[in-house]
């Protein structure tokens, strides 16, 4: 079942006398949310109350001016909005509402209603002899739209924290709220032989020891981490995993692509056995792409082969590197050179970590995840165009959306070809190109993110000059990566040496390339034979 | 299909003029083996010829004579027996020769038969007025014992080489002879997923290329060998690859368990990726047990696995290391503790190259084959206590079998458990007290397969001991140990070194150890609860 995004607002809506601003302000404030109430801010700009407006204009002239409050209240995404209890009643703002995120109606017994208004007399539709009776005429009037709700809470006995509970639970199942509820969410990697599950979510990293407790008690545990990582998490780690009853040890590399070298990995298997772990022990990899790959690759070969649980703290490693069981370590005459295939038996993807992250690290996740956007998915591809600030801002929800979905896309890739042998060569869109510039570029100038963005840029026009996508489509992904602060074209990159780089590239045969192209925003297509001059041309106009 | 053992004699018979001296001769030549003529032991010991032995005592003096010289022909394995025409006739000279070996009629007509006799007057038995009717007469008597022999060649039209190729084919079809015919011995190795193929044979190294050619011309091959081995073999084997479109590249590493190291598989890793090896080349690892495990391990983890190849140039290695996927290097803390598991593509086992090892290298393969032999297979624990001279002489025919045999042993074992995780603990026979006893030895004092030749004895009794066992199937092998010049027990060892190295066994659990044991010679069974005191007593056992 494919993730949904984080909804842009949670409508909280019923008849008067339910509770709607209370337990709106509530909710917001649980959720860590704003929120606004559609009868504060018609109030706000009219400069009197409801019952006035009413009272001057009429009810038609005060729906108007509702409507105009609702699109002002959702113009801003992330909110709980309180909506006047008649505000269902016209349905373009159903329509807009329901776009927007869930739709939670308060309920209360008719006597409950009449109680608390009663204390209360600025209810314009009440103004009459028997208000106990026009309640229950408005009451039916109203239900089949109130009906149309997500959910329905009643508050007849209680208001308050109570009710807030019952919503947050609802919430929880709502495919679209559940981020901003802060659950968790499994990703099972369908792998033959080697399923195992991906747990995305804020504070997983303290858990660890109760979804994947030791086999007995003792059995010994090594945290590979970094000196950057350590002081921040190893401790916390260490700490929940020798609560579960693992006999845990931590073990600091440098930080940096350094690490990933021979010597470093031949340091970790001699303190390994040093401290007595065996072939029943596991490896924790507590960090980014690195200790990811360089632990990995220690762990697939120390013994043969011992269990390993991936706990990766950068967005790229959640996203990309922690899936698809590839490790390994760097060689003078290249990257990756020595590795192995190792799945892991865990993933745990904790989201707060990414709340120290660097901004250049955050855009080097963003770079694979607008290549997924744009080869699976328009739906999120969408969310991303509209919700930019609340994903570089480093909302939660919105990244516990983008981590576990874009899980969730790697794990299918990974799992219809674990051992990357042919539908993976869709990972590789905006690569091509971007793999190019990286080789060309001075080192450690350009981060793989940013030619990643660069490449899917100029990918993208590939396929408009080969007549595969419009110029829209190219021009929406241009837009895309240059909103999330990623380069459109690269600068400081001899283009000569680009081009040279291209030519090595193990990908071309017979002076034509295999190439994963984008028809359509969320959509991908494998073209066979890519004529190599279309691709140089590629390459040329990402350069600046 | 069990591998049978090389016959210990090929008998060659039929009618008289049928040319069976002559064919004999020449087929004892071309196998290299001795030949002897019954009818010519009869002679040397009567001082007389079978004409005068027949007319002095009688046919039935004469038979009974035959039946002597055959017992002696036969005392002596591994010849080419021609007998007399009648030799068959007696049913204890057909059962022995069927026991010995496949049996060869000749045949021819009547005709050529009368034109052959003609020019000798010393046949006793065509003494007579009509020999062809005689002839005739005789020939029709002894068809149906001549029907019972394995094969039949017709030498009517020819004699000499025609007729010893004809025979040769029909010997290579047959499960007892064909290892003197020197043909080819395909060893499936079923591993799922993992499919491979191991061929066994005399020069099979100079035929690597047709049996495994490269994918498309100029794919690169990477030759890793030792020291000892590259101005041997290596020159060849690198031809031969390249005679069959290879671009193969030889890369030597020092002899011995220290190339087992980290620095030289990353000393290779560099010169790989120098010499331009991808993830489309081949690793042959040309060598024994360490060259096997390094290269093996070090093409396990080249660009995250490339193709592998067993050229394996010691008995060890043939039988045992070069089977189950198994590869690794040594770290300071203890050996084998980083590899991983890699399946080979195929393995060529050249006897050839066993002729010029070193004895003490036979041995540690003889304690891997003995150990085979006591678990699976009483057939070939019945030959070697019969037939140890061919195989501790080198006889390539007696090597062909043990070698073809015990590939087929470990190959089944690891096909029904690829990943060492329940059957292979069968292949632990003897070593629970070899380990111990290897362990507590001054370094390198003690050869491996020393440890397990005395570890077998110390474990046959202690099946005896649990009640397991008879006295004198531990007293079978016992003795087998040491007609293979393996030691029974060991010298130099510290008892209290050798109890606590077996203390620290992994397999311990609550003071009992999981052990395979032999009831009977050929047999094994997985006894789940040894008392560790009774192992302790084994190991004491195995000191002198």
């Amino acid at each position: 079942m494919r993730l949904r995004p984080p909804a842009d607002a949670i409508a909280i809506t019923g008849f008067m006398g339910t509770g709607k601003t209370t337990v709106g302000r509530l909710l917001a404030e649980r959720l860590g949310l704003e929120h606004v109430d559609t009868d504060e801010l018609i109030e706000a700009e009219a400069g009197v109350s409801i019952s006035e407006v009413f009272a001057r204009r009429g009810e038609a002239h005060f729906r108007d001016r509702e409507g105009e409050a609702l699109g002002r209240a959702l113009s801003v995404s992330g909110r709980v909005v309180s909506t006047g209890g008649g505000m269902l009643l016209r349905e373009r703002n159903r329509d807009a509402l329901r776009e927007a995120g869930p739709i939670v109606c308060l309920t209360a017994s008719p006597e409950a209603i009449l109680r608390r208004i009663s204390r209360d007399d600025s209810r314009p539709l009440l103004r009459v002899d028997d208000p106990a009776g026009r309640i229950a005429e408005l009451l039916a009037e109203r239900r089949p739209v109130y009906e149309q709700a997500d959910c329905h809470v009643d508050t007849t006995d209680a208001l308050g924290d109570e009710v807030v509970e019952r919503v947050l639970a609802l919430l929880a199942d709502d495919p679209r709220a559940r981020w901003h509820v802060g659950t968790r969410t499994t990703v099972p990697v369908a792998i033959e032989g080697a399923a195992y599950d991906i747990t995305v979510g804020r504070g997983v990293l303290d858990e660890v020891e109760t979804s994947y407790p030791p086999r007995e008690p003792g059995v010994r545990a090594g945290v590979v981490t970094t000196e950057r990582i350590a002081p921040l998490l190893a401790d916390r780690v260490r700490a929940s995993l020798m609560a579960g009853g693992w006999d845990a040890q931590v073990f600091v590399v440098l930080d940096g692509e350094g690490s990933k070298s021979l010597d470093v990995a031949g340091r970790l298997w001699e303190q390994m056995a040093e401290a007595g772990l065996d072939r029943g022990s596991t490896v924790f990899a507590l960090g980014g792409g690195v200790v990811g790959d360089l632990a990995g690759f220690v762990a697939a070969t120390y013994m043969r082969g011992i269990d390993l649980v991936h706990l990766p703290t950068t967005l790229l490693a959640q996203v990309d590197s922690s899936i698809g069981g590839k490790t390994g370590i760097d060689l003078s005459a290249g990257k990756n050179l020595v590795g192995a295939f190792h799945q892991p038996r865990a993933v745990f993807s904790d989201i707060d970590t990414l709340a120290t992250l660097p901004a250049e690290e955050m855009r080097s996740g963003l770079g694979e995840i607008i290549k997924h956007a744009c080869c699976f998915d328009a739906e999120m591809f969408e969310f991303m165009e509209r919700r930019c600030a609340a994903v570089l801002g480093g909302d939660g929800a919105t990244l516990e959306y983008l981590v576990g979905r874009n899980c969730q896309i790697k794990a299918e890739v990974v799992r219809q070809d674990p051992l990357e042998q042919g539908l993976r060569a869709v990972l590789n869109y905006g690569h091509t190109v971007g793999h190019a510039l990286e080789r060309a570029a001075p080192e450690w100038s350009l981060r793989h993110g940013e030619v990643v963005g660069a490449g899917i840029v100029a990918e993208a026009r590939l396929a408009v000059w080969m007549g595969i996508a419009e110029p829209e489509t190219a021009e929406r992904q241009r837009r895309l990566v240059a909103a999330y602060g990623l380069p459109t074209a690269v600068t400081g990159v001899d283009g000569e040496a680009a081009l040279r780089a291209l030519d090595r590239d193990k990908k071309i045969v017979a002076g034509r390339l295999r190439l994963p192209l984008v028809p359509a925003v969320g959509s991908f297509q494998i073209i066979e034979d890519v004529e190599i001059d279309l691709v140089r041309r590629a390459v040329r106009s990402a350069l600046c």
